[in-house]
């Protein structure tokens, strides 16, 4: 299970990373707490924060059920193409906004898939 | 603990629906990302999203613990009265949000019994 | 673990405890649903709750990470700094916003350690 462990301290390393960012572009955009708006470049880092711990929420409960049932060596890997997503949607969506398709894509499709695999190992561990 | 493992799965699809929900109204009422406001409809789905989050994040953790220390087809009972009452916001928020009561009550509801329950267990248990 | 499982209900609770608040922030400061902005002191409230749930997302993983790897009595313990840390950030963020560094930082940091914990007892224990 150690590269189950490692996906998930370096996936939520990255939501820190994010959240840093958020705290930073505060300051850069002139945005004071507790307002979330005024800037457009503020809200479009706080809005991939945000929508990194949306996925997060089904993200790592999914990778943890699915490593329940099926070799952590595979559900490691489908969790690294969620950060390598995540990546990629930080870039695109700072860059422009209507060109998150692709990073949001590669990061809710692991995510489901992992979530479909857990349902799956589980009602056929269930069944046994 | 394939109950448990199932309703886990459930609530975290019906989280995603709620999302894609979000999304479809993004483009029905013409709210562009980063955007989050700007249209009351949008907001009333995006509301029921972050809500759902919210409690997620109380709901999954209560739903795990509680299965360690009680009968898991108790837990998981308890855990689907979630999902109907998550459902229940979802169309009473859309069409009133002032009537969203009773689904925000049948969900925060099991949430904070499950999470009693944990800590019940966790201290009997912890007393053994 | 069963202080892990304490410190993870009281962590809880007092979440629950912060979105009551902006339950109640939302009649005593008039700001009705879908809204989420329309008076400051309700925003501080409800940025409350919010920066909560963004570092509950971290806080519980890394909690129940690094109780995999080191003594849940120290694990335990450093989770009772983050949930003091979130009573000092909401003391401070509703009094006034910019003092909130010193809560932030005693709930961040905790996070973080236990989050880097569980990373070096995954490695460690993953090479024996």
């Amino acid at each position: 299970m150690v590269w189950v462990e490692i996906v998930t301290v370096l996936a939520l390393l990255q939501y820190i990373a994010f959240a840093v960012m958020v705290g930073q572009a505060r300051g850069k955009y002139g945005v004071s707490a507790p307002a979330v708006t005024g800037h457009e470049m503020f809200e479009r880092y706080y809005r991939v924060q945000m929508n990194t711990l949306e996925l997060l929420a089904v993200f790592l409960p999914a990778l943890w059920l699915a490593s329940r049932h099926w070799a952590p060596s595979i559900t490691s890997t489908v969790g690294a193409v969620f950060i390598v997503g995540r990546f990629i949607y930080l870039r695109s969506y700072t860059k422009e906004p209507s060109t998150r398709g692709l990073g949001f894509g590669l990061s809710i499709g692991p995510a489901a898939i992992l979530l479909l695999a857990g349902l799956v190992g589980a009602v056929i561990d269930g069944l046994k």
